[in-house]
């Protein structure tokens, strides 16, 4: 195993294989006997957790409550937002039947044909349809409104080229749906959390991230607009992290939500949906990790310092114990999580080696010799870095490290995605500069031709119109030659 | 909307129609839009995040850690191993197809003949069948075991006749599976897991249940032993609450998980799962709830006090509102769940009569008259009585009464089913008094005969071989009069 550690491709030789290994060797999944599916392990799985009960108690502070609708719609549902059903409605599993029986050789079942649906019902691909139609039940008056719902499920889209966490048939998510009484206030709280998974994905993921709107080719099929962050992975690909749609009255009217407004008159409501996928986990993976492995931010890492104590005999082992018993329950009054590894099944060479894998941001060692003198090894997983310090007072110093940590490696995060953001005006510039990854700012003519010839040609697709960038003189649109009508950031993605 | 609640049918008057009415009047749940499954609202899923969370850190101390794996299995998982197949193959969502397209009048969509898969995909009825096809690769060694696996996820039986919470085609759960190198750890942890949700009923649901282990009929398919969690309802029927099954190795040797022992031989893994799901939910809603509405127990309540100002004009309501701020903020520091509900758009009558159809456990109440008393007015949800107290010192007050809400609606369910267990040898008589409802612990004779007898004749089943009874003298059948191989409990059930 140990050996095996230390076949991990590098980055630089090739960073999707690089990936894809490392998502397997670090144990946090694997595919799934169904094709394009995953499971998640424990060790992935208690990432994804940290992820959701952060960002769950972050969407209840805006005024959100989760619900639970089903995984089922019926096909009709589909087709009744015009632009929704196109984006939609194509690769998704159709369940057809609702019985097996015995086969005839009765060494297996089959599907009994007996047992067809009236209508054919499809896996939620998203549930805009399914929520919107109950809205209309629980939405008479402008009281009712705002409706803040959010649910924490499973979702599917038939894909087929898959990768674990980046694009799976089947994956997690959470979905906010909210109506509202007018356009500003669905306007705003669409802004509002994409600006709360901005701040999130930067507290906690150490993921710096460019907010911005989507081009309306690509946005959410059946949105007036879609607010996106996109970061940038380490080969200079951008990856959508999140996105929140402003929905203006399209479900409201394709499903008939009506309300009664302060002045007695009938509206329909306002929508906006917004959502955050296990897709981060991949996104997290991309933007920290190094060539031995995982680099977790502190804030999200399920174990935050592991220690390993270095023995001969059991009376060695016992006086580590008990000073280490000490230092854990020290640590973990802090609200550290702390594992203290003292199995003897495996050699203190391999549990680095694993604990590297893995991403665990602090590791203290101890033997006899520090046991005499009083001293503790302690390495830091992001800069890989080691000191012996002295083992009185290694708790605070353990606590300030961390937050060290997970400041550095959003710094490091940080510089790469700024000083990979190219201002460019010249399109044969762009098509040379492109292949080595990396955002562009350019002048965009705001036609859909442009944006699909850079697309054909260079694979890159227009991400977003950044916010916060001057837009007041964008220039001339480095494709067509034409009047600019603002600067987009473009790059090619996961 | 007040008139409406006083609507709510008796429990005397059709205790079946009471709950139906109090599930949707009490905002838990509602149809959904696809046959036999159901919408959790807002305020019904609040209080399954509460079940989730605090069972999900009881399974965490016990080793137990998450995963998940994916909702569909291959059609032909389902054959092998040959009890599970005959008792989860049968009523099940099929997914035969993959893609959708526009119809001929290009107004909807339709099943993509193309797009039908080789093998069809089943919507898990519960993840064995996947869950150890995987094991197989997970696990080589003793050194690998035990593997402690849990997931949280939605489910899918097609049912036929369904109700909200307690039987609806997809439902939330959470499934445990565990493999293990011995057949006495395997044992243990199944009989340990049934503890665990014992242990949480009580505690936290305040619903005493009995624990057993089901009769051969009554197993789980693919289990040489399923031990059950047994609730008592108002009406007598019982309700199954949580199962924990003792596998075997039958999984073990139907996905071929071989695993190397500490001799060096090859072994099969033992195997054990166990779950709870929204059934729960009705479990707790007829467990307590009475004639007014829900009575919820406060350590699962979303709401434990409820803090309503009566108030003439914006001056007292503004007085009001500064000393109530006081309170709220006082009993939030010491983790109690208020809400403050000062809105001016309801009556106090009909907020009074909403928060008592939710089950708040606490409510208080001051207006004019108080604040120059310094008075304040508590209810308790549990006995619905009524007292006026010193505002000074409430905080301390209604943490302690808390405590004893729930204690007593805990006591009240336990002398509820401890005086309708009745020991009974003759069948005239059971089948007299079981039309009455109550748990009936009777002798029997081990037969499936008798078994099936009972149910035709009575409707009753054998719910279990309950713990903790003297079984070394069953004396005889009640029903063949042969001699009895044990006591069993009987009841009539959800």
């Amino acid at each position: 195993m140990a050996k095996e550690l230390k076949d991990l491709t590098k980055r630089e030789t090739d960073y999707s294989r690089w990936y894809n290994e490392l998502v397997v060797k670090a144990d946090l999944a694997e595919q799934a006997d169904v094709r394009g599916c995953m499971v998640i392990k424990p060790y992935g799985y208690a990432i994804w957790e940290k992820i959701q009960q952060t960002l769950d108690g972050m969407f209840k502070e805006t005024g959100v409550q989760n619900v639970y609708f089903p995984m089922l719609i019926p096909k009709s549902f589909l087709s009744k937002e015009a632009e929704h059903v196109e984006g939609f409605a194509k690769e998704c599993a159709v369940v057809t039947h609702y019985r097996l029986r015995a086969n005839e050789s009765h060494d297996g079942v089959e599907v009994d044909p007996s047992a067809k649906l009236e209508e054919e019902l499809i896996i939620r691909p998203t549930s805009e349809t399914t929520i919107w139609n109950t809205y209309r039940k629980w939405i008479h008056s402008w009281r009712d409104l705002p409706l803040l719902c959010n649910q924490w499920c499973n979702v599917m889209r038939w894909e087929m080229r898959t990768r674990l966490f980046l694009r799976t048939s089947e994956f997690l998510w959470q979905e906010g749906h909210t109506a509202h009484a007018t356009k500003e206030e669905a306007e705003k709280r669409a802004k509002q959390m994409l600006g709360v998974y901005a701040d999130f994905v930067e507290k906690y993921m150490a993921m710096p991230v460019i907010q911005g709107v989507k081009s309306e080719t690509e946005r959410f099929a059946g949105a007036l607009d879609t607010y996106t962050i996109e970061a940038m992975m380490q080969d200079g690909k951008a990856l959508q992290s999140g996105t929140s749609h402003f929905l203006g009255q399209n479900f409201g009217k394709a499903f008939n939500v009506q309300f009664v407004d302060k002045d007695n008159k009938l509206d329909y409501a306002w929508a906006t949906s917004w959502g955050v996928s296990t897709r981060l986990m991949g996104a997290l993976i991309m933007t920290h990790s190094d060539d031995n492995g995982l680099v977790l931010p502190p804030h999200l890492a399920p174990i935050q310092v592991v220690i390993v104590p270095i023995f001969k005999g059991e009376e060695e082992l016992k006086r580590l114990d008990e000073k280490f018993n000490v230092i854990t329950k020290n640590l973990r009054a802090k609200g550290i999580r702390v594992k203290y590894d003292n199995a003897d099944n495996k050699r203190p060479g391999f549990k680095f080696a694993d604990y590297e894998l893995k991403g665990v941001p602090v590791r203290l060692v101890m033997g006899g010799k520090d046991l005499a003198n009083g001293t503790i090894e302690l390495m830091r997983r992001d800069t890989l870095e080691k000191e012996t310090l002295s083992a009185e007072g290694i708790e605070d110093y353990v606590e300030k490290l961390l937050e060290e940590i997970q400041q550095n490696i959003y710094q490091k995060a940080k510089e790469r995605l700024e000083s990979r953001i190219y201002p460019c005006d010249n399109y044969e510039e762009f098509k040379e500069r492109i292949k080595d990854g990396g955002f562009f700012l350019c002048p965009w003519d705001g036609t859909v031709e442009t944006e699909a010839k850079i697309k054909a040609e260079t694979q890159a697709t227009i991400r977003c119109v950044p916010f916060g960038v001057d837009q007041s003189n964008p220039g001339v649109d480095m494709v067509s030659g034409k009047p600019a009508t603002c600067r987009v950031l473009i790059a090619r993605s996961y």
